[in-house]
């Protein structure tokens, strides 16, 4: 049986769960949309910009396992190329797909529009091969071949793929038999891992965990939770993993590390343990508030989504399923007593003006089984660490790209993708203003997000980063905010917010409203209004300092 | 005497003319934009994201001849790719300005936000190089040496260039003498070319010109217009040279060149020269209408800002300039008859409904001496083709490139760069959406663009590519225009116009309105209103069969 190259690739990702493909139409690319348009089980979603077509794959990916956005040729494709890098600093598998010009002028080189004045048809390409994974640019003698080697590539690794497919070959016939990527760990690497980690951890006093975001992508958190309830080992996650353990007492957990100005129980659980396990870890400066994080790696465990690294020795081709699998069995030390956990909003005062703590002690109760947050880059993502969360809550964000904008577009994807939960995004004004407008896209689809635009004036974390907090490069465009909606549709509950009475008052509104609508709401923080971590780990000096 | 590495940078960039520098700050740029603000003849202008921050740089360049755009690392460079992969294809000198990380960190490769998960700090420049015409990173020692080399290609090939500027290194001191980058024409190629050139036009019979863009870019406007004098020969401009010949009687003018089913005499005038002048011309498949042009490349002379390709045989360094120059001096058989114009808008009657010929109509007359124009890809530019213009307008489109959305962002830099005349934006409402908020900036740096967004429901000018022209990905979400610059401020006049006589009473308002703040006019078209141009060459025979 044979199938059309465009549709073959629609049908293969369809197969791997995705049903909703973002992008553009370009004139370079009708034949793949069709492609979707035609297939019975995907849908079009056409976006307002790349940029945000790339944020929504992301987001989509982040909840089903897979996305992707099809543009058109070298000015959809790079406007799209830094949503495409965060999903590969982040391990994030999105398909990047580009309909191309026609074989027979790339193979003369004419240059015909959306190409550079000495025409490059490859020069798209070349750029994201410093961005993905891999690359294909498709003929139609490589079609079938690379169809299957880059979604192998994508299934295996997690990271961000790019084809190219010229528009007069899409419907081309292949060959539409496949066989699924299978991954087996290396059983001679795997046996060595294995031994030396039970090693360590069984010869220790007090083993410890710290867990984060891969575990979630490269989908073992089935084995994990077996190792956390087998070994009752404490367990701290670290931002990007912030939803891996809910609110759950059967688990060792004791909250969100982030340094010493954070939660002082997972500081100390993760610091003084003589044997740490990191589990699907990403260690960067931002989740560690500059690597406030003690290990030796001389002895310490890490374990990645394909690979281990114990004692300064890596053993590739060795899955993170499999070995926390093993881990779970055979661990002989297992630990007596619970940590606790105690670092969430409890107590906050309410006053005439909302802070960022109360919202964020209001969000915690706001938040229900099984809702989706979006938590933009930030200060926001500062004041998530100490949220706590129900079970089945996934917390989505982007901690190590920070690429400002993300979370708006990404709300777009991560709705589209669970369409039967709520999603619920945080964001600063700041950030909000790159992609704002792509909230068109979510109301023309009938989703029904929960928006709130923290209103602080401004790019409050950037005021406080650099010298002069009041410097005017900080300052952004006022807007109206929750008149923007109402320029996309009427269908929608919008709301500015000033104190604590009246956001109570809203809260209980939204929960009605947002069964049947949007719901777009402004909180006005004062400028400098600050979550504890921030004011803490950042601000406190300057803030005195300009009496701030 | 010494200044600092990026006061230096901006200095330079001031002394080239550039005094307005867009973009967004980030913690890697903070002391580039304390640089631009502590220079008390340079401006920052913050935007709402970095794509359109790149456009804009982009529309500035092209009013003052250089234009500037500072990002941060990864992110923010990415964001603006597709803007200077634009600025590449069309000649626009731009300098991408980045702000990386400490020397320390990239040094030892420490993983820290905007990075990719296994750190690479030359990755997004390694992207960036397939783009733009050199790249460099800068430490404290190459400094000097790299900002004044790619300076000086800036200032020659007239093609964007990429600087890196780690944020550590910002305030180290360098020497800030420098040479003024001096081109001068090969003397043995020049010889060669002229005489060659020479010996072709004065044996031809019927010489003729088609000129573009790059006459703009070389700054070879006078010499252009002195062997336009000179001659006497026929002159026709292709879509992106659309301003180099205004309403001027004194030349011998035969309007805009868009193949058999546009402009007439330019169309003959060129195709049945036996001689050829191509100076300046970028030849693409939209500005000739699918190659609609013929030519002998044996026999032909094509003329660019520092090459001559004549007969086959390429001299390089050879300056349009100083080419022109000479002909103009030198040719013998001068063309003794004006061919004469007769390609604009005439009559077009009033109808209860607006069409796009009756807007254009409107519009040629609405145009005043000095104005600016940027009319965005699609539609509108086809429609561009027979607009007559008067003296000292300039249009702006990007007829090669051809990104959606530029025009917008490119409208804030066009009326940044000359805030005394009036600028003109046209869009369609389709590739207005993707950069849509950026009137937001100009809203806030009090400009007073004359924005006019045709809405004619959809990616009118894709319905009529693709098979189906009601196929569904070709609908976008419906906005309420002229909603949109109230979420931004109140200073503004807003209209949505349906009928002529609307249209009629509307650009009255406007011409008195604007003086004190941006107008913005939505223009309600029939979904397949078109231009005779669009009718004649893409969609005839596709609107009978649909019927539309």
């Amino acid at each position: 049986m044979g199938m059309s190259i465009s549709d073959y690739l629609i049908f293969r990702l369809q197969q791997m769960g995705v049903q909703d493909f973002f992008g553009l139409p370009g004139d370079y690319n009708f034949d793949i949309i069709k492609s979707v348009e035609n297939n019975p089980n995907t849908n079009w979603i056409g976006c307002t910009n790349e940029l945000n077509a790339g944020y929504a794959a992301d987001g989509y990916a982040r909840i089903k396992g897979f996305g992707a956005i099809i543009t058109t040729f070298g000015v959809g494709e790079l406007s799209a190329i830094n949503a495409i890098a965060g999903s590969a600093s982040e391990f994030v598998p999105v398909v990047k797909i580009v309909g191309a010009p026609k074989t027979k002028l790339i193979k003369n080189n004419i240059l015909i529009h959306h190409n550079l004045n000495k025409p490059d048809y490859y020069a798209f390409m070349k750029a994201y091969s410093n961005i993905v994974e891999t690359t294909a640019f498709l003929t139609k003698e490589n079609a079938k071949d690379e169809i299957d080697r880059v979604l192998d590539i994508l299934t295996k690794e997690k990271k961000p793929v790019y084809i190219a497919l010229p528009m007069d070959i899409c419907n081309e016939i292949i060959d539409n038999k496949y066989q699924k990527a299978e991954q087996k760990s290396d059983e001679n690497n795997f046996k060595k891992a294995l031994n030396k980690a039970l090693e360590l951890i069984n010869n220790s006093k007090n083993p410890a965990i710290l867990a984060d975001i891969m575990i979630k992508r490269f989908h073992a958190k089935e084995e994990f939770y077996e190792l956390l309830k087998n070994s009752n080992y404490p367990c701290a996650t670290l931002l990007m993993g912030k939803d891996l353990i809910c609110d759950d007492e059967s688990l060792n957990f004791s909250g969100t590390y982030v340094g010493k100005f954070g939660n002082k129980k997972a500081y100390e659980c993760i610091n003084n343990s003589d044997c740490t396990i990191f589990i699907g870890t990403v260690i960067s400066d931002i989740n560690t508030q500059g690597f406030d994080l003690k290990f030796n790696p001389d002895d310490y465990i890490n374990i990645q989504g394909n690979y281990c690294t114990i004692q300064n020795i890596t053993y590739k081709n060795v899955l993170m399923k499999d070995i926390l699998k093993e881990l779970a069995d055979k661990i002989t030390n297992k630990n007596p007593k619970k940590t606790g956990y105690d670092y969430f909003y409890s107590d906050v005062s309410a006053s005439d003006k909302v802070s960022m703590e109360y919202f964020f002690k209001k969000l915690q109760d706001f938040i229900e089984e099984g809702d989706n947050l979006v938590v933009e880059t930030g200060i926001v993502n500062l004041a998530l660490a100490k949220l706590k969360i129900k079970k089945n809550v996934s917390v989505n964000n982007q901690v190590l790209w920070g690429s400002i904008g993300w979370a708006t577009g990404a709300t777009l994807g991560v709705a589209m993708a669970d369409k039967d939960a709520r999603t619920i995004l945080v964001t600063g004004e700041g950030s909000h203003q790159l992609s704002a407008v792509e909230i068109s896209t979510m109301m023309r689809n009938n989703l029904k997000p929960v928006i709130f635009v923290i209103n602080n004036k401004g790019y409050t974390i950037e005021r406080i980063l650099c010298d002069d907090p009041m410097d005017k490069f900080n300052e952004i465009a006022k807007w109206d905010y929750s008149k923007l909606p109402y320029v996309f549709g009427e269908n929608v509950y919008c709301a500015s917010v000033n104190g604590c009475d009246e956001l109570d008052k809203t809260l209980k509104i939204v929960k009605e409203e947002q069964k049947n609508k949007m719901c777009y709401i402004e909180l006005n923080l004062d400028m400098f209004d600050l979550p504890e971590l921030a004011k803490k780990a950042i601000a406190g000096s300057k803030l005195e300092k300009y009496s701030l």
